[in-house]
């Protein structure tokens, strides 16, 4: 078993597949958030919490099984902060993330997001516009700084403790909380932050509100990244495999 | 272990209580949605957005404990587009449903979905009707093809990926994600979709809109397994047991 | 361990014990289902539909924690029909409930459950009353053999098929889809009938509906052992444990 | 495999950073609960059941993530009562929390919570304020020691019964269920009753209510102790690692 380790250290799906992955995977994620904000805004024109109560369950729902479906074949990083950290953290233990994929990831992501805003809107026949929802109050990046620390903190930790198996359910939990927790509703998300400028919606943002909420997410990666080696200082060196496990012999 | 394996390749339950647990199932679930439909519709008169929540609750509850429930005895379809792409599989694996089953499947499923929409308005004293509800729209359309590609790739990537144990609840979980993604609250469903034709409350759909439901859900079901094959290229080879396993040992 | 298995072949906590968790568990149950119910409609009081939402999902997760809480110690029936279909199965088995142990797990069920009505009218401040809800309809009574049938297949098929492990969670799920697919919002227990006949409030239900629940319960539950047998006819030969597994090794 | 175990007998991880993951798990769990009820003030103004509705969901949602991301470092207590009833189980068997760490751990605890409702008021733009919302009517006594056992039985009969791997999904299922079945809305934890005194919205507590919830959730914690010995007598005996498992290796 030890040999057959040492020719297979860390199997990974071809690149191709794996990008093909996460453009999927992050457009269906923006088309579950961004339609259902649209089907929350229309059917309960009355109660704006009810429709977040909508929009959340829906996001919590779609996203755990994403993770799901996708994780074996990418990883199902859906996000560009994850995907950095998971790079950052394989830069010592030659595990996680190659260097090389890290653009090919990043760019998926992007373009996944923005199909998924465009296939939300061709379904709900809204058309593509810039968001007018501005977003980036003090408080908002204050709550989008702590709900990407969450995010990275959860993921990690799952993943060096040995409980990658319930990571897609825990990851859709924390964003259904998330939602109602921070200021923001926690996009903790630039792929994800990038599409929903171009929707004037439920789930859209403005794009002034942007720039700002890419660098909240940032620093709140660093943050979790942070408490994560305070909580579980061993995490770069036991993780093999960080985020979603790899577990699949395809090729 | 081999040796056992070569008589017993793929066991399964005898055809007439694989059918009559598909027959019962698609009931109950027919059961589930209609019958929450019109109790949402009662109950909270003002708000269709909330109706709709509590539809796609009881929905995704219902269905993942009908699967839980059944799958052992049938592989829990209840669901022609996913007893297709079985038996699509399974010809070149010479697993998944054999190809003199395939039409007792579908009339069960059919038969059964029917009966649950009686059933339903027996409980909640509605006569049967055909509904006034049109729902073919073209946003609609992409929505029933969106809906149903995702609900093939998931079923049979975690069939692939050794996670079946996990697919009764993340049917459940995705179809209460699909209701509120897609614009036509996905039925991904022929069989349901045939027997919502017959009630005219919440659930129900105009005839018309019947036939071009089915083609969006159809192509939704090649567009899903063709997904699959460019996520996990080698889910034909490997996959033994597609959808639900057949765990039980009975006869 | 063939040896061991001969001299405890069905370990069972003592009966005081047993008896004692059925009268707390059953307790608990009808303090969540009526305590949930005032709560609900006195939090929510212009939407019916909201407060059955509130009232489902409480029920939904209560029953569940209940049952993982008090599984091993009794077995988690909390509802004179699962006792005696487990005592039915048992007799040919010699597993499930023991025939001398009947009638105090449903003297406990009864006491229990009735406790709970006093514990929640305290809590919330509201004097037992008898209610003044009549439920028993056709409709109703229909709802009310539909929801005890899918009780007891869903719990006795988990037994059989090897998924006890679940069994909590998806009693759970199961009575929260089945409060919106029923009309009568599914009591599917005669315990609990009883008991919600002395709170005049959302929960509730009148005196002269009782019997006729009763029945319709029990007739409920013949059904579903009637389809267990159609789905899993070998269930009673290789059932060792029915409903709840019990692991624990204590006395 | 014996040997390895006398010589770490109950392996944990440094008491710092165990109280680092008490202050920061607590101060979250606060953040969700206050932060999600001022979000559902704020957005569901017309119904304070939709409101609880939405508060209630998502702190089961969190609460259970916290646990899970946090157990491994430090048993994720972030309960005064958990940590007391865990001290005193382990007095007997030499496991449980050491008599050394029960201060800091109850520090930490209260220090997180308070640092958890200035976070929610930072991010919300709600300055910190004594809450005028007076609770602590007989009813609501009543119903935090029902609450408060209930919790204790459910996470020590979770641990005896070799269940901890359930442990953080159950834990928050229960508080979701509890907010609803109690007349309290279920705080069970003293050091979060404290933190709510400081923000006068939907989750706060007047100052003069405090003491007497505190008071509650001992006697609550006394009685979830002894129906523990009631219903698994050998429970001090046979657990090794009461509350969650601390499975790590680090150090």
């Amino acid at each position: 078993m030890k040999t057959s380790q040492t020719h297979t250290p860390h199997f990974r799906p071809h690149l191709a597949r794996r990008v093909a992955a996460e453009f999927v995977g992050t457009a269906l994620l923006v088309t579950v958030v961004v339609g259902s904000g649209i089907a929350a805004q229309q059917l309960s024109p009355r109660d704006v919490g009810l429709q977040l109560l909508e929009n959340s369950i829906a996001t919590a729902l779609g996203l755990a099984v994403l993770i799901l479906m996708l994780g074996p074949a990418s990883g199902a990083h859906f996000n560009p902060v994850v995907s950095l950290v998971d790079w950052l953290i394989g830069r010592r233990t030659k595990t996680g993330l190659p260097t090389r994929d890290l653009a090919p990831y990043l760019l998926a992501q992007i373009g996944g997001s923005i199909t998924g805003t465009l296939l939300a809107g061709i379904m709900f026949d809204t058309a593509p516009a810039f968001s007018t929802t501005v977003r980036a109050s003090g408080g908002h990046l204050v709550g989008e700084v702590v709900a990407t620390a969450g995010l990275v903190l959860l993921i990690f930790a799952l993943a060096h403790t040995g409980k990658g198996h319930v990571t897609a359910a825990a990851v859709g939990v924390y964003i259904g909380a998330a939602y109602w927790f921070t200021s923001s509703t926690s996009f903790a998300n630039p792929a994800v932050t990038i599409a929903r400028m171009f929707t004037d919606t439920f789930a859209g943002i403005a794009p002034a509100s942007v720039a700002p909420f890419i660098l909240a997410q940032l620093l709140g990666g660093a943050l979790g990244l942070g408490l994560l080696f305070v909580f579980y200082p061993a995490a770069t060196h036991t993780a093999r495999d960080v985020v979603v496990t790899h577990p699949v012999k395809a090729h």
